[in-house]
């Protein structure tokens, strides 16, 4: 097998990792070179793209957006074109169901596969071949990408025969896992104002009601006063937004989401876009006058 | 042992019924003449609150808010003046911090314990005596309470020496209790406007990071389109209202809490306030023009 990953960031190296793990000619491609040279120094091919298309079965792509999705697929050095029929393209990033449809059908124009597959789980199980995958597509494009699903993910969610279908759940959970990290901050900092002391709050929330997994995730690093970003708060301004944009088109009101939004783009300008997404709970210390762990 | 218990509601005949279960000598009161008699069918004393009062080793109050809790302990009938020294007073409405400070003060006047205890877990596990308190008070109160805590809760927290902070860290849990619930159903109307079915979205996303403790205990109601009230809409503008009403008074900004109690509100306005609290979907359905399961 012949799988090239586009995008080489935190989620998508840990991909090609395992990729490259379960023993196919793995290329990846970044606009970081150095990303690139430092995959090839683990075992990646170093031949061009230009050379390769032509021989890949896999192409995965783990980028940022639509526009990049778009960009690698259709730019122009878009890799489709140049792909034999019956690869496939499976499609990593949060995008619009409108998007992903899109994809599929101008990808069946050039007999190539699309699944529509964004994913979820982190960095960390994204290097160890753990994700989840919240997939759709033909059966023909599942069956062309289940060695890839197989070397990437624990779980892959197969939601229907039409791209569309998984980034419509992967928007419905990122809507869920926005509201519940910033409702998480907006807690734990109103806690402190009250005498509760935050790892007091996770100790007990976390076995109440009120917990979720965003608030067992994410609440250690208030407590340990660590903001190293395994997920950053800019990319909730870019999650959220997308979910936002999805909504407004389906004329569809989401008042909880946009007051978790604010707060990410707060977090933003007051210049904590790099950080882990925890740090949104800056915003409502800053605002409150009272301290974090580690401030 | 005897021991009052004030409150005959959903969650209070459940106490009633797990500390005559535990053996104790035990009296009901409630305003409703029919739970009282209820109670008494089942094994409850029928002694009157002033024949009784002064014999009492226990009081529980597991009313509604604030004001009753004050009636039911300094009102023209109030209970407190009438107790023996040395007898626990066990508060578990939801209630501020500062109130409970309040009461605890008051009560020590008259040689009575305060146990602040604010109580989780819902009406089953009421009656099943496996709630969980966030208490706090003093050794003396512990020590006085301790009997009918083993019988009416699975764990107790011990947040501290002093009451509020019992019923700091219950604002704090249901706030994000609250938030929580309005979120999932923002996310599952959200998501059948984009052709996520209910019970995908519940067999999905509680295996996801969108996943909270309330997702996977509500949304199973709404795709069932079962709204019998474990807990109704009304509950959530009197408890997210009291969270707001504290946050108001530390100057705290809630944004995302203030944006779900709209929510709740808007539920109650169109009719749905003495329905379960997921019927808050129902607000969202309305606005986007789409139906739940059941409709």
């Amino acid at each position: 097998m012949h799988t090239a990953v586009f995008g080489l960031g935190s989620m998508g190296y840990g991909v090609a990792q395992s990729i490259l793990k379960a023993g196919d000619t793995t290329y990846g491609f970044d606009v970081m070179s150095s990303q690139v040279e430092k995959f090839q120094s683990e075992g990646g091919s170093t031949e061009s793209l230009i050379d390769a298309a032509g021989i890949l079965d896999c192409v995965i792509v783990v980028v940022l957006n639509a526009e990049q999705t778009e960009s690698v697929l259709f730019g122009e050095q878009g890799v489709v074109p140049n792909l034999k029929p019956g690869c496939v393209v499976i499609a990593c990033a949060t995008v619009s169901p409108e998007f992903a449809r899109d994809m599929e059908s101008r990808c069946k124009k050039h007999g190539v596969h699309y699944l529509d597959a964004p994913i979820s789980g982190g960095s960390v199980k994204a290097a160890q071949g753990e994700l989840s995958v919240l997939a759709s597509g033909t059966g023909d494009a599942f069956n062309a990408a289940r060695p890839a699903l197989d070397a990437m993910a624990a779980t892959v969610f197969e939601l229907g025969k039409e791209a569309g279908a998984g980034s419509a759940m992967k928007s419905v959970n990122q809507l869920l896992a926005g509201v519940h990290i910033a409702a998480m901050a907006e807690a734990l900092t109103f806690g402190i104002t009250q005498g509760v002391k935050p790892e007091q709050f996770l100790e007990v929330i976390s076995q109440c009601a009120g917990s979720s997994w965003m608030l067992e995730n994410r609440a250690p690093h208030i407590v340990e006063g660590d903001y190293t970003p395994h997920s950053a708060v800019n990319i909730w301004l870019k999650d959220l937004g997308i979910v936002l944009d999805i909504a407004s088109k389906a004329e569809f009101d989401a008042p909880v989401t946009t007051a978790a939004l604010q707060q990410f783009t707060k977090a933003s300008e007051q210049g904590f876009g790099l950080e882990d997404d925890a740090a949104v709970a800056k915003v409502y210390a800053r605002d409150a006058g009272i301290k974090l762990p580690g401030e």
